[in-house]
């Protein structure tokens, strides 16, 4: 947890209240994020389910993702499957598109490499129906938020994502926020695998969504994802080979041996906690701020996520 | 200007639409941004007054910020003075906060820092009014975008940048979409000077509007502020000297002999064309997209800029 001494209490209030954990000029008059986040309760965080926790390692770190089966339960199995036959061990970073993706995958995929090289998908299916979209489930929990958006009917969390809702149409969908990570694919709707992944690096691109599946989100790492070279190809790609960066290995946590294993929790997305975050950050009261928005778009905030090691 | 090969074609649908000069399914159905950019009228783009263009040299390339005088100009008068005595000069990338900003200026001015050690601003004013919002002028250009925003009554783009009014309050001001470049201050409004400067990297964080002076906006090199390795320390800022990047040097365009001067157009935000592209990223029309989202946010519109040379 983020804490700051009295000497850098100054700057901190440059954006105090923009990311959780930090302090705020006068934590007295309201809790500051930090404040919140250690008065929650235990049972206010979750430890999500290893076989939904794909762990990235890369040179730079580890990245650790948490996939979205109640949204996207295709594209989980085929991922865990992928993941599971080491499909993505040695594979590579293979484009950086600035304010946009990285995107990773084999690097024979980039339409200039020769398919012929293409790994093998082994026992994971080759493509998969889209679940771009899926049904309101009135038994999922729903935290919705009150300031609108410009691109959903409604918009707020379930079971720790962004989601994006349509009453009249009965659907809703993951978002395409900073850190979602989505299915990359061709033009049919019908083409993609999980064999290649992308994750928003910038702006969040929401109109992907309905377009796109995403398949999670990025708990852990997202600085390394974020900061890599942009590539100078068309559309970000890397131009050559030296310019990727190799994938170590991606396991399942379920697989990984305790030892290794990180021991995350999200904070849930139901709980007061999360409420009050959500309100302290429409409204920031330390005295840095000078006119409080009074309002929060879906893709800035951003879910804590704690080592509970 | 981006050209897609045909074996590229296939993959550049992946987000064919996603970045204006890439090439779409069907490029005879609807023009693509690539194709409107192709046919727009010279008169369409306009070049920067020099005594607005920022050039910042940094190892990994060069950094173009055009200033926004209209808007805030009396930072704009400050850092221009900053800059030609040699200010920036030297000095470094200070903090890089993850999904947020990239921040330059005086190493020592990290509140870590030995404050007797910090360079003089010489001539320039030590601090400065707000110049948060503005007056709306109605003699300014005015492109009002149609589908609303979480933050604002009202968006669009004027004289080249986004900026969001209240006609309620009269007022407008320059908003922290991404490539943004702010004023950083300590906790009084008057504390700013323009001699610590952060750019947005991320998700657009709209709740800094009118609690921070924006001085204008990144026309070239955002791929190099946004993708530095993240500061560890508090607030993302750098823990030791040598994760800093120094700052080759900061000058303004016409003070640059002519053959070192970009050639840098904008296109016009009041342009027929600049309006075709809105509107052909509010409906991506190429085979990629099955639900097009007929809506866009101010902050995912990128406002083209071209090399004229």
């Amino acid at each position: 947890m983020l804490r700051l001494t009295p000497s850098l209490l100054g700057l901190s209030l440059l954006f105090a209240l923009t990311l959780p954990g930090a302090a705020t000029a006068d934590a007295g008059k309201t809790p500051s994020p930090k404040a919140l986040l250690d008065q929650s309760r235990p049972d206010e965080w979750r430890t999500p389910d290893p076989e939904n926790i794909v762990v990235m390692q890369l040179p730079q770190g580890r990245v650790v993702i948490e996939l979205a089966p109640d949204f996207t339960p295709l594209h989980a199995q085929n991922i865990r499957t992928l993941v599971r036959e080491h499909y993505f061990d040695g594979l590579a970073i293979i484009r950086v598109q600035d304010n946009f993706v990285t995107q990773w995958g084999d690097p024979e995929d980039d339409d200039k490499g020769d398919k012929s090289k293409l790994r093998s998908l082994g026992k994971a299916k080759k493509t998969l129906p889209p679940e771009y979209t899926r049904a309101i489930d009135g038994k999922l929990p729903w935290t919705a938020l009150p300031d609108g958006d410009v691109y959903a009917p409604e918009v707020g969390f379930s079971e720790g994502f962004p989601v994006a809702r349509d009453k009249a149409s009965g659907q809703e969908w993951l978002t395409h926020c900073y850190g979602a990570v989505g299915v990359a694919r061709d033009v049919g709707p019908e083409t993609g695998s999980g064999s290649s992944l992308y994750a928003i690096i910038g702006q969040a691109p929401r109109g992907l969504d309905r377009n796109l599946a995403v398949a999670g989100r990025v708990l852990q790492g997202m600085e390394y994802l974020s900061a890599f070279p942009r590539g100078t190809g068309p559309l970000g790609f890397y131009e050559k080979p030296e310019q990727r960066t190799t994938i170590t290995s991606v396991t399942m946590l379920a697989d990984l041996p305790p030892a290794q294993r990180p021991h995350l929790q999200v904070l849930k997305t139901d709980s007061t906690t999360f409420a009050a975050l959500i309100d302290a950050k429409r409204n920031r009261r330390d005295d840095f701020y000078k006119v409080p928005a009074g309002k929060i778009d879906l893709c800035s905030i951003s879910i804590p996520v704690r080592d509970a090691k």
